[in-house]
């Protein structure tokens, strides 16, 4: 952390998260307290403030979340850093095409969640040479030591493998840092990880590489003889660098995204997942900013319409859907982006963890999923989304839109582009008559009344395939007079 | 498919899921055709069976389900056979003590899914070398090429740092396949991956390495041309190995477990999630057929408490909450044992996929989740389960309890371990009173009136946490005349 905050990372303890500076995740969310530590001696926060940890009124919590003004998303639920650094390196390169750096500290126990290696071979489809990730080896899981204890060899070679340039490095040892990170800088077409070989509690005795000191607190004496040896506090001293000013100026213009209306005639038969597609490549027309994501399901979802039209503003996620949220929850990061990510809906349920985080982090994420119901039929049941409407449902602040046709499908994908936070479209397989005009109004929260009289007795409710149900069922309550 | 089925498998048609047969799992379950014409070509489906695929009658779907007598588990949510198969393959290594062995095929496009390699460390930590990986390299994925197309060196690389023994063979040809068969039955301490490099059409003019074709049927004409270099079915010619009938006869005793009662006094205070860990440990004494597997969580879970008394029922599965689940679903396939499964509720959002295809396998899963609700505290929301509940109560068939005080949360357990199906069991954090007498019975599906007079005018609903408050708003309502 010290040579990261105060030699190797750029940025402005004025604005720490401005969108020319280097970004930095703790994806071991817990180890926090040394993060809001160098946070102090940087000079952003007061000792008084990182004393607060864990009390009830204050925002220094167990585990950082974004309620701070230098975090950028939370963390605590393990193996999710990797994928959000990535999403943020993808856009540094490709999107902003600025100099910023990505920094992301992984615990050796979390590099267990399949999530990293989505994550990590995703940075090496990309060659994300603007991504540093540290893996702090430091043997000891929570309850018991992790697998593959101090052995760094294979940890640098799974990270070769999925096409780092994996470092060892003595992670107590200032000067390997130093020189590794000056490779990493050096390192072009591939990203870098250091596999720094620690022992938690270094230099503490009785504490040292043992066991059953996770989320414990230190002894009041070992403290008193830490304190002793302590130096001092450069606050003030270490200087971090600045950033370089490169990164472009952006308004997303959420809230008032227009695209062209819908072009539809009443009773066409579109599927709503195709006019999904139809409508992303129009937001992308009207904003550059607005970029999609699949996880080589863009045939299905038609996000292929935005891809076929504009290549720039389409990230290819291939079959890792954990990892196609969390590079979509990077990419959406201090407002560089509005990230539609797209697969079937019920392989969401992939990244349910993902998507609760999305939404503690206060992401700007908008998930589309297709295939959803028993009317998918053949392709059997594991193709079949019947739990996404509860999963959605149930994320804190999220909007779930399950239009019935290709009007409603558009503008939903719309209104997405317009609100703030983690929102749900739901997308059919088949195509099904045009049912609303195309000048028709969507509100959020608001159903339509399709079909109403003075008499009515009945109240049918459906929506997508199940709206063409209770139209037909209105039709034969008709006939039988009610 | 016809190495396997015909020469290195054992099994016996008559009896295609018996105790001691070879496992095989088809992880990229949209390949299903060819394991279907297998099963015809071993004498166990009739060709008309196999040609009523996709049919609206017929359990021939598109991706397998046990409907079909010869499926452990569905597939068809990509990257989940490994973990299943690594599950089956401890359970025959450490507690059937059995010869039979476990072949899982995967695809390369499903290789991208975090969860094989969750599934690979797993296989190599505990030394499964009763396990055989096949991996497909045909290039192509859904919507295009996969990211590694044909680059089996780098399959072979991630398989090997991974702890496997990797062999790269051409997938077309016999003799190398054959070869590679015996090289994994010969290798001790570690499983076996085949990266076999295929094309995808194989021999089919326009149609062979070509992308565009999945999920495609073959035009007519080709299927003619086809046919006229079809040397003919050897159905009755082909006999498969018959297995070695070394797996121990297991009656799990499901719906006749009994346990000692709990012994506890009123008032006492007990945290659910340790009631939890006293009632599994019973379990254990009671039917050595009971495991638990936590994703080290077990401190925390209370799990730890059968691994003290039983260890050899108990399976640490590290962080990867995928394969904690999927090894649990693997573990109990052929009713081999009846596993309970651990971790922090909110992660088990981690496995949604998971198990929402156990559901779909009938799988006889037991999911406990700890540290439910806001009550939790300064760890923030990362840790917090929220969406538990809805989640598990969506997928079809789960029983879902929700115990407040030590003595329900025993009698939970005994009866999750006596419910065939998936379980959940939410437990709190917080030591909290014993409100139940040790005797009190109780049923799935029937809360508990705790408090009530002939005069009430207000029901008050709570479980965990909520109830003891809920009654100490009863004791305010009452001091205040209602």
């Amino acid at each position: 952390m010290s040579t990261l905050f105060f030699s190797e990372m750029k940025y402005d303890v004025a604005e720490p998260k401005s969108a020319s500076a280097d970004r930095f995740i703790l994806s071991k969310g817990h180890a926090c307290p040394i993060l809001y530590a160098a946070w102090e001696e940087a000079g952003l926060l007061s000792h008084e403030q990182v004393l607060s940890l864990r009390k009830i009124d204050s925002d220094i919590e167990g585990h950082p979340t974004p309620r701070l003004n230098f975090i950028d998303v939370a963390t605590g639920s393990l193996g999710q850093g990797l994928g959000v650094a990535t999403g943020m390196a993808y856009v540094g390169k490709y999107i902003d095409k600025a100099s910023y750096r990505v920094f992301c500290l992984l615990g050796d126990g979390e590099s267990a969640e399949g999530s990293v290696w989505e994550a990590a071979a995703f940075a090496s489809i990309y060659k994300l040479d603007n991504l540093v990730a540290i893996v702090d080896v430091n043997r000891l899981g929570q309850s018991q030591a992790t697998s593959l204890g101090h052995d760094v060899e294979t940890y640098k070679a799974r990270f070769a493998a999925f096409g780092f340039n994996a470092i060892i490095v003595d992670g107590h040892n200032v000067e390997e840092l130093l020189a590794a990170y000056e490779t990493a800088r050096n390192t072009k077409g591939k990203p870098t990880a250091l596999i720094a070989k620690t022992l938690k509690g270094k230099g503490i005795e009785g504490i040292e590489n043992e066991d059953n000191w996770h989320g414990k607190p230190v002894p009041a004496e070992t403290i008193n003889a830490i304190k002793a040896r302590f130096h001092g506090s450069q606050k003030g001293k270490l200087v971090a660098q600045k950033p370089i000013n490169d990164a472009p100026a952006i308004d997303l213009h959420v809230g008032s995204i227009k695209m062209p209306a819908p072009e539809y005639k009443k009773g066409d038969k579109v599927a709503t997942r195709a006019a999904y597609g139809t409508a992303l490549a129009k937001l992308g027309d009207v904003n550059p900013r607005v970029i999609g994501l699949d996880g080589d399901t863009k045939n299905s979802t038609f996000s292929e319409k935005l891809l076929k039209k504009h290549p720039d503003q389409f990230i290819e996620c291939f079959i890792a859907e954990q990892n196609l949220v969390g590079v979509a929850v990077g990419a959406q990061c201090r407002d560089r982006t509005i990230p539609f990510t797209s697969t079937f809906a019920a392989f969401f349920t992939r990244a349910t963890d993902q998507i609760r985080m999305a939404a503690v982090s206060f992401a700007n994420l908008k998930c589309v999923g297709s295939h959803v119901g028993v009317s998918i039929g053949e392709d059997g049941p594991s193709q079949m989304a019947l739990e996404d409407l509860a999963i959605f449902r149930t994320i804190p602040g999220a909007t779930v839109f399950y239009p019935t046709d290709a009007v409603s499908a558009e503008r939903a994908t719309e209104l997405a582009a317009n609100t703030k936070g983690v929102v749900f479209i739901r997308t059919g397989r088949p195509a099904l008559p045009v049912l609303y005009d195309n000048e028709e109004p969507f509100h959020i929260g608001q159903a339509k009344v399709v079909k109403q009289s003075a008499e009515d007795k009945i109240v049918l409710v459906g929506s997508g395939v199940t709206l063409y149900e209770s139209l037909k069922a209105a039709e034969e309550l008709e006939k039988e007079g009610w």
